[in-house]
């Protein structure tokens, strides 16, 4: 394969969270949407983190981070602030949670400001944030090859016109099947995608959770299962890590064929299955190539079939 | 492709539905898991229906049946006798639904009784009903190559001792998630599947509606997913249809290798898609053979990628 040694810039939040599942807990585990998706991505290339937090967050973090060649110059750190904290209990079904308290914090007051050096970024993830401040990332840089956005459910609903702004400028959208509802008002996830790609993604990924993810792309769709997995350990990240693995080989390959976006579907989809095996980026902070090879390989596995004919 | 000219017994139910979803209604919609099941199978070879109904039952309903080649001579129709009656309504995201009404009818005293010539069957599948009626089947036949199961969560909560008698008999259980879950009060799939093979059946399909089914065998997993539909107009018999195809597939080849497995998996996944486009069987019964290779091909299109390494 060739390389095409794209820059690769997040913005996102950096959390601490406090996660609860069925078997387990951890307190101040680090998260946050642009922290999964950078320790994913780090293995497909150089990854740029804008994000903020306080006084209180872990400098083993950021180690960790800079340790995996994520470029840190960009997380801003707060004097005498505290860091976005979320909890959150997982059901049994290690797939629905409840969130049991949300600490905004710094993040409250986010305004992200680019370095000059990441103005020029080849690729760009507007992870889960306000889309007044995607917009104002956009204002920010000059116009990336590729644009990735995350929302949620609070935005479609509070936030719609400045959503609708910020899509205009997207490549691809990556959405839950409930927001792709939400956001179209119409129930049929077909026709669903078949309406945001009328907003401007050209490229819409709906996210399923335990059952994979569908990209729908110049009129094909692709579905990418999940693996199925005898032992979950804490799902959050889970999404996060996908849109890793899925930018990150986009930049590394340089060029958004068909095909290629499948292979980031799978890519993605081997991150998060990764992802959810530890607790916070326990897990994907220790990958190297052979092992998301492998799995990479195990996810042809899972979906392999022979052509066959009755006719 | 070599054919096996193999013999298929289906056991179920024969009924007549109400059928109500967002934007329709069908009254007097012919149903009943045989009925589906029979349908869908009829294209990969010989099909024998063994079912109970009244004299309310539709005319026409046996004489398609009988038209597609299925062997309706194990139908019993109970002289002034009612059907088996159902009515449901689906909500919105059409993969949830409400039971509105339940009328078991003639059901109520089905005694399953093979015709002579049934009971050298290669194949059979005990559709959903009573644990002790499919047992009942069991007995009457001589040992068939293949022997599928479907059940429900009102078995496994009411007459779990027997239906643990039955699975030993079985080879192929298909079962949907929730069911898995119940049989085995093990939230995760993967354990649930290998619990599930621990009772006799060596293969397990775990059906997921929407989102498409699983295939564990042979310490291998296969995931198909369900084609995404933009119009779906009654999910009524999807997986009585998908169990159709599917072991109609195996009849077809004449053995369960884990590559006919995979095929089967698919093939009962494309009778499946036909279905739901349509009330009742009117869909699957004006397939042919042309058809159903596009759709499988369809299924290769919607799940391929290509290799890819980063080492």
């Amino acid at each position: 394969m060739t390389q095409a040694n794209s820059s690769l810039l997040v913005v996102g939040s950096v959390a601490v969270d406090w996660v609860i599942t069925p078997t387990a807990e951890r307190k101040e585990s680090v998260g946050g949407s642009a922290t999964f998706f950078s320790m994913a991505a780090s293995y497909f290339g150089s990854v740029r983190l804008v994000g903020i937090v306080g006084t209180d967050f872990p400098k083993q973090a950021v180690e960790d981070l800079r340790s995996r060649g994520v470029d840190m110059a960009g997380l801003e750190v707060v004097p005498d602030g505290l860091t976005f904290r979320w909890k959150g209990r997982y059901h049994a079904n290690m797939n629905d949670r409840d969130t049991l308290e949300t600490q905004l914090n710094v993040f409250e007051t986010f305004d992200p400001k680019l370095p000059d050096a990441y103005r020029s970024s080849d690729l760009l993830f507007l992870a889960n944030i306000q889309p007044d401040l995607q917009l104002r990332v956009l204002d920010q840089v000059e116009r990336p090859r590729l644009v990735g956005l995350d929302t949620m459910n609070l935005w479609i609903g509070t936030a719609r016109a400045k959503l609708l702004e910020v899509l205009k400028r997207v490549d691809v959208l990556m959405i839950n099947e409930e927001e792709a509802r939400q956001l179209t008002e119409e129930p049929n996830l077909v026709k669903a995608a078949a309406m945001i790609a009328e907003l401007g993604p050209k490229s819409v990924v709906i996210k399923r959770g335990e059952y994979g993810a569908m990209l729908f792309h110049d009129g094909q769709i692709f579905a990418a299962p999940a693996l199925p997995l005898a032992n979950v350990i804490d799902p959050t990240g889970a999404g996060d890590s996908f849109a890793g693995g899925f930018m990150g080989y986009l930049g590394r390959v340089g060029e958004m064929t068909g095909e290629h976006l499948r292979s980031a579907m799978i890519y993605g989809s081997v991150l998060a299955s990764y992802c959810v095996e530890g607790f916070s980026y326990d897990n994907i902070a220790a990958l190297d190539h052979a092992k998301i090879d492998a799995r990479y390989d195990a996810f042809s596995r899972l979906t392999q079939f022979e052509r066959a004919t009755l006719g």
